[in-house]
């Protein structure tokens, strides 16, 4: 394919990040493609943490191919870093293969870096442009992007209903309210979260594994459980395997034993309600690396974590079927006055399968 | 405009039918569009009802214009009638006329006409063609088809709503959960129904005047209250202007005496249980005339409605907020089996303004 234009170049440096949607956490995602003479050169994507950024693997892919690299021009979907973390600075890197231009969607948006490594490629030189197609190399990292600029992640809840907005009947039945495209589009979601949080009442009632099995991942993320009171069993399916967080407000030596013994780890964040800290602990999460968190929880923690101003973003899939008198979304209290609401943005809807994906934002 | 395919000359069609949305009632709206060597010589919709219909306007229109129409090609959005009606039979004045060729988008739904007009055409020598954009010209009448198929009018029942489902606060607040764009496109579903229905809570919680505002029509659609006790005060704003039909379960002639003092007409079908027949209701309303029923009520009628099976579309605005513990939009029993779900399929969503607006249709 003939790259004419910046938009080709830049589009095709996104369809490179996307690549690495499921594998590159903690580091962000991002695609790089080298094009020289119209001819696309050498293309990659960053590679698992402390392993290659995606510029260095475009460069050594143009190597690979015997293409030389020197006055081409690279679309890169994230300014080129400048500082020394696992990996050496990418801008250094450009600078030295003698690279011509170098275009970025958009900043790094760290303040403290952000427009540095820019800045060094002008200084060497480098002919250089930011800012082309933006919003989409913003929507491919937006979880880092959050960590980077409010040391959070970015919380997107998931939740599927009927359209008169119930999630399950009175007796906890709840399966297959939406179809099986809809479920296999909420397993990819999972795929390209860091994390997947569900609270104690959903592992009682549904003994959830909150593992992705629909799409094809070669990274399982994290899993995280709620749980006040430490009232999960070690038998629980989201233990299985180890690794998984459990949150609680108490400690209980004899319990905390049994669940690191099926290699479950502990995190103890009590507000003074007796409860987890919830704000607390998203900012632990954030701490720990934690880019986007995935929340499939029952009405109840839902509505606690939206009230507590911890979700950014809902996920909901709305089936075409009335449930009638049944189990609410978010377990929210009534309020006395319309302007009370907690109010959001439509962010995007499709259809998938017989159902409806709604993703909307919390506006502040 | 030059015509040199029939989807662009059914096209056109569509849109001469679509100026008849507010009008023809309880005609269906159909456009006529008359093509000679490639140009528009005339084109015209169904009038209100007792006038012509719409290939009758284009005839006259050509005349008007100078044009012979022998020979020429004629797209209409229904098979022309061919039975007299409060006019003489369309497919006569097409015969007379010399027509060439007719291109019927959908055939009469009416199994006792369907093809005749068609049939009448062909025998005259004219050539025709059948069920080009057959679903949009469906989609156009959809109430007519349902009256003449049916005998009842197709309903469409209008709610809005906060993205968990809730209509009004339990104190009753309920104004402004959609924006002003949802609440015009409101309107312009009014205008082009027959009647528009509710219930006597909504008389007594909002006082609705029931009538076409944030759109221009010349044709205000009748309005109907069920109010199965005779409780409507006469100076309800939805009795002002007269033509309100009163829908109620007893007689009580002194009441009924007053309603009629201020122009309304009584309906009484009781059912088994002191309540309106409203199955019943439906069915004299297709007798009525009602193609398009726009219904417009509380969670308890709404609730009944599709309970009873009355219901054929849902228009839902849902707002991107979230209300918490409020009230519902369908008062629906609680379910012990998933399976007794009431389903559905999503027709078509749209964004207007910032507020989400599904169409869903009851699967039988």
């Amino acid at each position: 394919m003939d790259i004419t234009n910046d938009a080709d170049g830049m589009k095709l440096a996104l369809e490179w990040a996307a690549k690495g949607l499921y594998t590159t956490s903690p580091n962000p995602r991002i695609g790089c493609v080298i094009v020289k003479d119209g001819k696309v050169i050498g293309a990659g994507v960053t590679q698992p943490a402390g392993q290659d950024h995606a510029e260095i693997q475009a460069m050594k892919d143009a190597q690979a191919r015997g293409h030389d690299v020197r006055g081409a021009t690279a679309y890169v979907t994230l300014e080129p870093c400048n500082h020394h973390g696992r990996t050496p600075p990418c801008s250094d890197a450009l600078v030295r293969a003698g690279l011509g231009r170098v275009v970025a969607a958009m900043e790094d948006p760290n303040p403290l870096v952000a427009g540095q490594g820019m800045a060094k490629l002008a200084a060497a030189g480098i002919e250089t442009a930011t800012g082309l197609m933006a919003d989409e190399a913003y929507e491919m990292n937006i979880g880092f992007f959050s960590r980077m600029t409010r040391g959070l992640p970015w919380v997107r809840m998931k939740t599927a209903a009927s359209l008169d907005g119930m999630t399950a009947l009175h007796n906890g039945q709840s399966q297959w309210i939406t179809g099986p495209e809809a479920r296999a589009d909420g397993h990819a979601w999972r795929a390209r979260t860091c994390a997947i949080l569900t609270g104690i009442g959903t592992v009682k009632a549904d003994d959830p594994q909150l593992t992705v099995r629909a799409v094809e991942t070669p990274r399982q993320p994290r899993r995280i459980v709620v749980d006040s009171r430490l009232d999960i069993s070690p038998q629980a399916k989201v233990l299985q395997g180890g690794g998984t967080w459990v949150v609680a407000a108490i400690h209980d030596p004899d319990k905390e034993a049994a669940l690191r013994g099926v290699g479950a780890e502990m995190i103890t964040l009590p507000n003074p309600h007796g409860k987890v800290d919830l704000p607390e602990l998203m900012r632990e999460l954030g701490r720990r690396q934690i880019n986007e968190l995935h929340v499939e929880a029952g009405g109840k923690l839902n509505g606690s974590l939206i009230r507590e101003g911890c979700v950014d973003e809902l996920l909901v899939y709305l089936a075409p079927a009335l449930l009638g008198d049944a189990q609410g979304m978010f377990a929210l209290p009534a309020l006395t006055e319309l302007s009370g609401k907690h109010s959001l943005k439509f962010h995007e809807v499709k259809q998938i399968g017989a159902d409806l994906r709604i993703l909307a934002r919390f506006t502040s």
